[in-house]
C-alpha cells in the first residue's frame, strides 16, 4: 500500500516493534496508507535532540498524525482510535471493558519488563529481577489471558471476533518469545547490551491456548504479509 | 445513597484516593449505589496475604465487581466502562482518543511520581529524583494540560462536555497539591515516610487553567459533597 506523504496518517515511532506495533498492525490490517514513520534508534540522540520535537505532546512516542487534527499520543490510545474507526472494537461498553482489560494489563507487563531489562543498567540486579520479579510475573500474566481465552471459547480474546486486543496479545508474546535478530538500538554507553536472556523464549509453549491464538492472529494473511517484510529489529 | 450489599457494584481498592478515585466520583457523580470496599493501607498485610485473594486478576487493585459479571481490574479500564455506561466519555472515536490521551498521561505521571516517591527507600535517591526528574516531568505534563484546555474553549477537557477525563484531571491536580492529612498506609520498615515534600504542592497555581478546572470539577455539587464526607487519607 502507498507509504507516500498524501496518507492521511503518519505514525511516528522508534525503528522498533514494541509500543507501535500493534497500531501497524491495525493499518496493515485494513489497508489503510499511512506513512511508516522510524526514528533511528539511536537512544543518545533522542534524548539530547529529537525528543524536544515531540513538545507538542510531552515528548514521547508513538505519536499519531492525522491530516487536519492535532497529534494524538499514547500508543494504547492511537490503538483504540484507529481499531473504533475499523470495526476492530467491540459493541458494548463491558465488551470494550474487556478489550481494554488485556491491552492494560499487557501495557503493565510492557512497562515492568522494559523497566527490568533495558533500563537497567545493572548486570546482577538485571539477573535477579529477572528470574525474581519478571519471569513470576509473565507467569501470572500469562495464565490470566489463557483463562480469558478460555472463557470465551473462540478464537480471541473477544471469542468470534477480532479486535486490536488480539493484535496487542499476539504481537507481545511473540515479541517475548522470538530470540533477538535484526537492529540494534544505540543505548547510551553505561546501559548494558540486550541478549535472549532478557526474553522470556519458551514461555509461551507453557500455555498452548495463548500459543494458539499466536498462531492464528500471526496467520491472518494481511498480518502474515506484513510479519514477512517488517524491517528486522531486536525490539 | 445505599452502600449495602445489594449494591449492583463493589469497587474494591486500598484505603486511599490514588487511582481508585476517579471511578469512585464516576459513582458519586451518577448517584449509582455502590459498596466502597477499602483494603486497609497495610502493605506488609497486601503483600503477604491480602494479593492471592485477587488472583482471579493478576493480584491488582482497584477491582470492579458487578453482579453477574466477572471481576474487571485495571483503573482507567474501570473508570472508562463506568463512565461508557453514564454518558460521561465523547460521542465520536476522536473525541474519545482526546480524554483517553489525558487519563493515558495522568496515569503515566502518577506511575512515575510513585515509583520516585512511595516506592523509593533511599532519602538522597528521592530527593534528587524530585527535584531532577519528577518536578520538570509534572511541569510538561501540566502545560499539556493547560495547552489541551485552551484549545478547548470551555470549562473542560472536552470543551463543554464533562467526561470521566475531568474527574482524572481534578482528582490528580488536587491530589499533588493538597498538603498530606489523614490516615497513613503502613508501609513496610525499609520504605521512607511520606512527607509534604514529596508532593507538588503549589505547582497547579503556575497554570491557572489547569487551577480553574480543578475549581470547577471540585465545585459540582455531586463531587463537593463526596469531598467532604469521604474518608481522610494522605494518598
Amino acid at each position: 500500500m502507498s507509504k507516500d506523504n498524501s496518507s492521511k496518517y503518519r505514525l511516528t515511532y522508534f525503528n522498533m516493534k514494541s509500543l507501535g506495533e500493534p497500531s501497524r498492525w491495525i493499518l496493515e490490517y485494513t489497508g489503510t496508507p499511512y506513512v511508516d514513520d522510524r526514528i533511528p534508534s539511536d537512544m543518545i540522540a533522542w534524548y539530547t535532540q529529537r525528543k524536544a520535537e515531540f513538545g507538542s505532546t510531552v515528548g514521547q512516542v508513538p505519536v499519531l498524525h492525522e491530516t487536519g487534527k492535532r497529534e494524538l499520543s499514547q500508543s494504547g490510545v492511537i490503538s483504540r482510535y484507529l481499531a473504533s474507526q475499523n470495526g476492530l472494537v467491540g459493541d458494548t461498553p463491558w465488551d470494550n471493558a474487556r478489550i481494554d482489560e488485556v491491552i492494560s494489563l499487557l501495557f503493565d507487563l510492557y512497562d515492568a519488563w522494559r523497566k527490568a531489562t533495558v533500563l537497567e543498567t545493572d548486570a546482577a540486579r538485571k539477573t535477579e529481577s529477572m528470574s525474581g520479579v519478571i519471569r513470576p510475573k509473565f507467569k501470572i500474566y500469562y495464565e490470566k489471558f489463557s483463562k480469558i481465552l478460555e472463557e470465551e471459547k473462540g478464537d480471541f480474546v473477544l471469542g468470534s471476533k477480532l479486535t486490536h486486543a488480539d493484535f496487542w496479545l499476539a504481537h507481545f508474546t511473540q515479541f517475548w518469545g522470538t530470540p533477538l535478530k535484526g537492529e540494534r538500538p544505540t543505548l547510551p554507553p553505561n546501559f548494558l547490551d540486550l541478549s535472549d536472556s532478557d526474553m522470556l523464549i519458551g514461555l509461551v509453549d507453557e500455555f498452548p491456548l495463548l500459543k494458539k491464538h499466536m498462531e492464528t492472529v500471526t496467520s491472518i494473511p494481511q498480518i502474515k504479509d506484513w510479519l514477512s517484510r517488517r524491517p528486522s529489529t531486536v525490539l
